[in-house]
C-alpha cells in the first residue's frame, strides 16, 4: 500500500467480493438476471471482480459512463437514467459497438429516438413505483401505450419491460418496513407485466435499490435487479438495516491536522470535496458526515469508534471525540462515508484497493 | 462555445472581472494587501484574470492546490488550512522553489516544522475569531507565546502574523449583522497585534471570508484579506447580501430530460456529483438545491426565473417549476449554484468560459 498523507478511499477487496458473491448468488437462487448498478465504485478493476462472478449485464447512469465501461470490455449495458436526447450523437456512436439500453418515460422521446436510432437497441419504460423522483405511474396506461405504439414500428427499438427504482426504501428502516414499501410495488408492477405479457412475452420487470435487495427474500414477478451500492455499501445503509458495519468495503483515510481539547473535537483534512454534504442523523438527531473509526496502518475497525464528522467546509472536518479519546495531529483516522457512491466519485483520482 | 449536452460550469467572464476589480479596488481603497484565495476557482485562466489586477499573492487550501498554481507561476503562496505534517516532504520540495507561507495552531506542529523546514516560509498563527471551527482563542497568549518560542531560533522560519477565518458571517444576513460580527473580532485582533507588535514590527492580520469582505467598507487594524468565493458568488453569498443576482459568474447549465406536469416538475441531468449536496432555504423554509433560471444559448437571464432544485441524488436533480412554466425534454437550463466553490470543484472537467 502506497503511504497515506492526504484523503484517501480506501477499498477493502475481501468486503468487496463477499458483498458481490453473495448478492449475486440471492440472484441466481431467485432466478433473476443480476445487472449491478456501475455508478457506485465507476472503476474498471471492482467492475472485473463482478466479471469473475460471470457478470456480462451492466447498468450505469451516464453516457460518459457506458462510454468508460465499454472501453473496458463491457458490452450490454443499461443507462438507468431518462434518455437524454442532447446526447443523441454519442448513444448512436456507443450503440454501434456494444448493446446499450435506455429508457424513456415521454412519447416525445419516443419520437426522437424513433427517427434517429440506428443500431438494436433495448427500450424500457421507467415507471415510477412511489419514490415520485420520476418514471410513468403504473396505471397511466394511456401513456404506457402511447409511448409503445409510438416505438413500435421501428425494428431496432427493442421494448424490453419496465424498469423502476423504489428509492423510497431509503427513507425506511429494517426489514418490515422495507417488505412494507415493496408489497403494492410488486402487486402494481404484476398488474403491469399480465397487461403487456401477450404483446410482449419477453418483457422483463427490473428493480434496483439496494435496501430492497439487501433484505428482501422474495422478488415475485420481478426478472432483474440493479442494485449498485451494495458494492461498497456505507453508513446510511447501515442505518437502513441494509448491511452490518463490517460488511462496508470502503473507508476514507484522513489526516488529523489540529486538536480542540476543550470542545473535545479534532479538525481532519477530509471535507466536502472528499466525502459530500450527504448526511444522515444519528439517535439524538445529530447531524452526521461520517464515522470516525481506529485505522492501524491496515485495516479500519468499526468495533473502535472514535466519534463522528459533526461538520464538512470545503477541506476540514469536524470530528466530535467520543469520551476518552485523544488524537494528535499526523495521526490518520478512518471515516466511514455517509454516501459511498459520492465519496468514490470525489475520490476517482485517489484511492488504493487493499 | 462548444455545444452543451451535459452538465456544464459556465464561466462569465465580464462578471468575473468585475468582481475582481471591485474586491482589488476596496483593498486598495484601504491599504490592505489583497491575497485572493483560489480554492474556489482552481483555474489557471481565472488566476490570470487576477495577475491582470496585479495580484501577485495568492491563497490556496491544500499543498496540492499550492503545486498546481505554482506550476502556473505563482510565487507567493499561503497554504490556509492547518499544516498537515504529513505532507511534510512535498512542503519542502514545494519551499524550494516558491514562497510558502504555512498555517500552524499547536506547538507539536510547530516543533516538527523547526525541525524540518529548509526553506525560508513563513508562519502564520491561525487565530479563532469566534467561527469555532478551528484555531486559537485570541485571549490565549500562553499558547501563543509557546508557539512563537518554539519556532523564534530557525531563522528559515519566519513569523507574519494572525490568521483568521470568520466563518460564522455564512450564518448572517445583511451588513448590520456582518458589521455587529466582525466588531469584537477586529477588537480582539488589535489588542492581539498592539500585544506582538514591538516584537514583531512587521506581523500582519490577515481575514478573510466572502461575507465580510464583500459588505464592510471599513477594517480597522487588518492589513491582509484573503476572500475567494466573491470571484463567482452564488446563491448562498445572495442569500446573506454579499451580492446581487446580477453579480453571480457561474451557472450550471442542464438539460431537461423528463417532466411531470401534475406534480410541476421538471428533472434534469445534473445531480449532487455535478452540484454538490449544498442547500440553502428559502423564505417558506424549503431545502433549495439550486435555482434555474432561464438559459437562452448565450446567457443565463436571472430576471426569468423557472423554479428551484428541491432534490438531488447521484445524477438527477428535481426542479419544482414556477407556475405557468413549461418546460420540454431537450431543452437547457441554468441553474445558479448554492455554493460555488463546491460546484466548480465538481465540474473541473466540464467548464467552459463565455
Amino acid at each position: 500500500m502506497k503511504a497515506i498523507n492526504r484523503p484517501t478511499l480506501l477499498i477493502n477487496k475481501n468486503i468487496c467480493q463477499s458483498n458481490i458473491s453473495k448478492m449475486a448468488e440471492k440472484a441466481k437462487r431467485n432466478n433473476l438476471i443480476f445487472r449491478p448498478h456501475f455508478k457506485t465504485h465507476q472503476s474498471s478493476e471492482v467492475g472485473e471482480w463482478f466479471r469473475q462472478e460471470g457478470i456480462d449485464l451492466i447498468t450505469v447512469s451516464s453516457v460518459g459512463m457506458a462510454r468508460f465501461f465499454a472501453g473496458h470490455g463491457w458490452k450490454n449495458i443499461t443507462i438507468a437514467f431518462p434518455c437524454n436526447i442532447l446526447e443523441i450523437d454519442d448513444i448512436i456512436e456507443l450503440g454501434s459497438t456494444i448493446r446499450l439500453n435506455l429508457l424513456i418515460e415521454s412519447v416525445e422521446v419516443a419520437g426522437i429516438l424513433f427517427e434517429n436510432i440506428r443500431n438494436k437497441t433495448g427500450i424500457f419504460l421507467k415507471i415510477d413505483s412511489g419514490y415520485h423522483r420520476t418514471g410513468i405511474e403504473p396505471e397511466n396506461l394511456t401513456l404506457i401505450r402511447a409511448i409503445m405504439d409510438r416505438i413500435s414500428n421501428n425494428s431496432k427499438l427493442q421494448f424490453c419491460g419496465f424498469l423502476t427504482h423504489t428509492g423510497q426504501t431509503y427513507h425506511a428502516q429494517g426489514v418490515e418496513e422495507i417488505k412494507g414499501i415493496f408489497q403494492p410495488v410488486f402487486r402494481s408492477l404484476q398488474k403491469l407485466k399480465s397487461e403487456f405479457k401477450s404483446m410482449y412475452q419477453d418483457l422483463i420487470i427490473s428493480v434496483g435499490d439496494t435496501p430492497g435487495c439487501s433484505l428482501l427474500d422474495e422478488f415475485p414477478g420481478v426478472d432483474e435487479i440493479r442494485p449498485g451500492n451494495f458494492v461498497f455499501y456505507d453508513l446510511m445503509q447501515f442505518h437502513i438495516g441494509s448491511c452490518e458495519m463490517k460488511d462496508i468495503a470502503v473507508a476514507v483515510i484522513c489526516p488529523v491536522v489540529a486538536i480542540h481539547k476543550s470542545r473535545q473535537e479534532a479538525v481532519i483534512y477530509g471535507g466536502a470535496v472528499h466525502l459530500s454534504k450527504e448526511y444522515c442523523r444519528s439517535a439524538d438527531n445529530s447531524i452526521i458526515y461520517g464515522m470516525a473509526v481506529e485505522w492501524d496502518g491496515k485495516h479500519w475497525n468499526t468495533d473502535k469508534t472514535l466519534g463522528y464528522l459533526s461538520s464538512l467546509s470545503q477541506e476540514h472536518g469536524i470530528l466530535k471525540l467520543n469520551e476518552g479519546i485523544s488524537l494528535h495531529p499526523g495521526q490518520l483516522v478512518a471515516i466511514i462515508p455517509v454516501h459511498s457512491c459520492l465519496a468514490a466519485d470525489l475520490l476517482k483520482m485517489d484511492q488504493q484497493i487493499i
